[in-house]
């Protein structure tokens, strides 16, 4: 067997198991920035959200992204994928269907974030089935299947469109039909912090997705070719560093504190902006893209509250707003030096044709998302007779309303009773 | 040097890792299963009993296993490891000897997983040296060092009857001369939930155990050969995606409410069933192992404790029947045409004669792991004078009673004391 | 592109990944071993110090390290380093830079172990910067880099003392500057303990630094030649595992209880101190210098608690003493009959001259460290008007006192104000 086909198929295997980490880290993110009755809930559905993600990308989704046959939306092969076709590939077909199937995952996990608190468990499972059928594999089709944007020329290297924009216009189409969490906003208008429970889980969360991401963002080399996945992986964590640095200054600034969830915000801001241009950016342009990403997040997650647009996660803020900004970035500091070093064939020179396409990608790829969004999710509603827990049981939290038990008892039940406490 | 050797070793080390770092996923996933009187030592154990299984499979459990000069239980050679036989293998030495001592790490926390929140901390040391020097050894010698079972043809790709059934006999032989837990049980005979204290812990856990099962299944190719550890790793993730959506489903449908706990025991039961049978079945037939052993542990776990079993980890029902199906279910799925995918020399054909060698060796070295670990049980209680702590030390918790000291100080020292809160 | 050379560049780069994650490790190790009230200050600062430490490296700490025209103290080019040089050498450049960023990483994050708990937040971002520019790297470049203790042969071989030493020395001056935190020692000189708040958090990241340091120490070869990193990990895992189990038995033997940290402590103590020597010594050597290692940290964190050194989080018996341990057990235990499985060049012989030459590195580097560290807090000291926040400060908490909200608002926040709770 070819040497470069093996060592391709072992970097993308590591780096499809780091992307699928990523989980961990949202797991950590979501549970620490919502509150202890909902901590199970929220913990417990990442995990069963991801088992039916797998099973409907392996029923449907990779035929749609990658099949034959495509016509405008998407492709029409390689349903239930056997396994079977790596011959003449540089890589695994089974390495790279589950990368590409770790992206998925994290998709509509990212659009999950905008229901947290108060929607419904079976809007969950079906909106996970729905969305993870019609909505992210069309997008993926649009710019890395062959389709109408690739055609155009848009550059997405890693997925600051195709993963974290359409995550993120699904969770806006959700914010905004599902509506602000009890307690909120006051009548007057203006908002409350309703703050996580846990910052140590917030922070390992984030640490955990800065990890995955190497895979995330170097693993989309797809290839070890000129080992160039190191630069790439560099890129990336600077960008993340900026980011951490950027919003810590900003908010210190601005708010006279710097509160730890808006640091993280920034990290995490860097890494998606960096998601678009990591692989044709020069190391001082990373930093600088991760740095404004992280002022951007600070600013964006004011502008989002006060638009009374309750998303507990930012899922709009660090996917939406940084996922936006990276994609253009890459218009503007792309450089033709990296040639030297990058992946032959992968080099592409920016510049204010590319920013059109760029634009035109984001547009329309997130029109997409967050129209289909919104229509899935009122069929949803239509289906599920609704798609909000009653009132009761929000504030008695979704633990138990949804699941029939607490994620923390000890907390909750009466320590007194012997039953649970003895 | 040889470049597949180099890939093979770099590949297995990282499975190695991988493997290892599932003790991290007990950790969560014990603590969070059980109380918080005892949750700093369920987790503590887990790195001294680790640390303690290494220094005995360096001693004596590798050369018990794949030793030459075999007799009928062990090999005898290759004692206290040396690192030093690299030469005309398929990969390093140390690297496999890594991965080997990780499995047995694996099994020694499964077993471990039937004593919680009762037995006594010498009785984790003294049984961790036992179990790891004269169970686990003897059961991998007989299929993967070459023993009978092994010439009979016995399959276990990645250790669903040596590891997962063998841990899981050891857990059910303590469960048994343990007792239930103190408040478990009712006089009427009935039983209560005694819940664990975090579900953000377990599905953590839960999380980290699938990302290490890569390493755990698709490292048992130990090769990189054609890359086929891609297709392992395709068939444990479809796995566990459908024992949890599995779970989920059948236990809304029989009680009305789906538990958290519940659904990540079902992502578990189906990483526990593939184990046996990855490399020798087709997706679809991952999908559908996985989804039966998601209904399987819902109905066993039940069984399991009206038998008046109290498992408080589900140690028998995640490991032992979702093992023992596994083990099964090879003779019914496998499939020839994994030939042309597959690892040369790996493909087997199923089919009634095989399933005939499975139940065989499910119930030989099942048989064996119950019976010599409940001796050793006995002797450890003879020695020790005694399994259990005391009434009053249980009802105080493990933390306080076997280190001196809570695990979550805050929680249970009295918060006025300047001493401990200032 | 030539085989061997992607080779390094994969492992090095999984091996630089498994490094960072360590900084996860930390987190929980830091966040565990401290109160509630720091919680999420502790956490979040690993972050954002990680993040300025990556910058600092980026644009100076490299070059100081690696770069040509060196002087005494430092090389001096390649600053703001542009990736773009893999030409000609073993692996990539961006993959080697990344893995010794992660270095730089880690020793800071050492060496801030010892502010824990009661120094204000620009302390950190100023020292983090001061450290990672004018500290680490000339130590780093004396060893690594080609500096005076190359010349003299001084043998590090993955940081027992530029990286373990340098920040135990760093977390000296910080905790002899900074005081011993309030409620520690009482009036007539005695210790109080003053417990970390969750040993499931200090036992998960203790084996999230295990599974790094197998990064730290098998990546320290900086290459797949021989595949001669398994047997570097396989001596890593078996000291870590005799530490942990030393650390047990001494304080059960002295004690008469056994307590989850110091068990921890162990297995850290038997990372570090086999951190210089795993290349060298055969596999009973790295189990005895592991053993010995635990028995060592056990002592050392009574010394210090004595010595009215408020150490946290044991950096200095940790980091520090097993530090020194390793560095001269290479003296002792270096096997010539390595040289059979090991690195072509690599091998050294040990011996008297060679222990003369381990004592001079880690007096003179210890003594850098130190002093420069010394220095640079108490300037500060002098530019923040002091190091420490205030009595008041500290009593509510860091995480209140530097970033305005609490790490556990549920715990600390009145549970009866809707606002917050409902």
């Amino acid at each position: 067997m070819d040497t470069t086909f093996l060592l391709n198929s072992v970097w993308v295997m590591l780096s499809a198991i780091l992307v699928i980490f990523m989980l961990g880290g949202f797991i950590l993110l979501e549970a620490g920035s919502t509150r202890m009755k909902n901590a199970g809930h929220i913990a417990g559905k990442t995990i069963f959200t991801y088992g039916l993600a797998s099973l409907v990308f392996w029923a449907v989704g990779y035929g749609f992204i990658f099949g034959g046959n495509a016509n405008f939306l998407v492709g029409m092969s390689d349903f239930f994928y056997s396994g079977y076709d790596s011959e003449g590939a540089a890589l695994s077909g089974s390495v790279f269907f589950l990368f590409q199937l770790a992206f998925s995952g994290i998709a509509i996990t990212i659009a999950l974030g905008g229901f947290a608190e108060r929607a419904k468990l079976s809007v969950y499972l079906l909106f996970t089935i729905l969305f993870s059928a019609l909505v992210y594999p069309v997008v993926a089709h649009w710019i890395w299947g062959g389709g109408w944007l690739a055609e155009h020329g848009k550059q997405d290297f890693a997925g600051s469109t195709v993963v974290h924009l359409t995550g993120a216009m699904a969770a806006l189409a959700a914010t905004i039909l599902l509506k602000p969490r009890i307690g909120k906003y006051n009548k007057d208008g203006s908002a409350n912090n309703i703050f996580g429970h846990n910052q140590v889980y917030t922070a390992l969360g984030v640490l955990i997705l800065w990890i995955g991401w190497f895979g995330f963002n170097a693993g989309s080399t797809v290839s070890v070719d000129g080992a160039f996945f190191g630069f790439v992986a560099l890129n990336t964590n600077l960008a993340a560093g900026a980011g951490a640095v950027a919003a810590l200054l900003i908010s210190w600034l601005v708010l006279g504190k710097s509160d730890v969830p808006t640091i993280l915000n920034g990290a995490l801001a860097g890494l998606v902006a960096i998601t678009a241009s990591c692989a044709f950016v020069d190391t001082w342009a990373a930093v600088l893209i991760g740095f404004i990403a992280g002022v951007l997040v600070f600013y964006s997650a004011r502008f989002f509250e006060k638009k009374k647009i309750d998303d507990p996660i930012y899922a709009l803020s660090v996917h939406g707003a940084a996922g936006v900004w990276g994609t253009l970035s890459t218009g503007f500091f792309a450089t033709p030096e990296l040639a030297t070093v990058g992946l032959p064939g992968l080099f592409y020179g920016g510049g204010f044709a590319q920013l059109g396409v760029q634009l035109m990608g984001v547009v329309s790829a997130g029109a997409y998302a967050f129209i289909v969004s919104f229509v899935l999710l009122i069929i949803c509603k239509a289906v599920l007779k609704g798609l909000r827990v009653t009132e009761e049981e929000e504030i008695m939290g979704l633990d138990v309303s949804e699941h029939g038990s607490y994620g923390y008892p000890e907390v909750f039940l009466d320590s007194k009773s012997e039953k649970f406490s003895s």
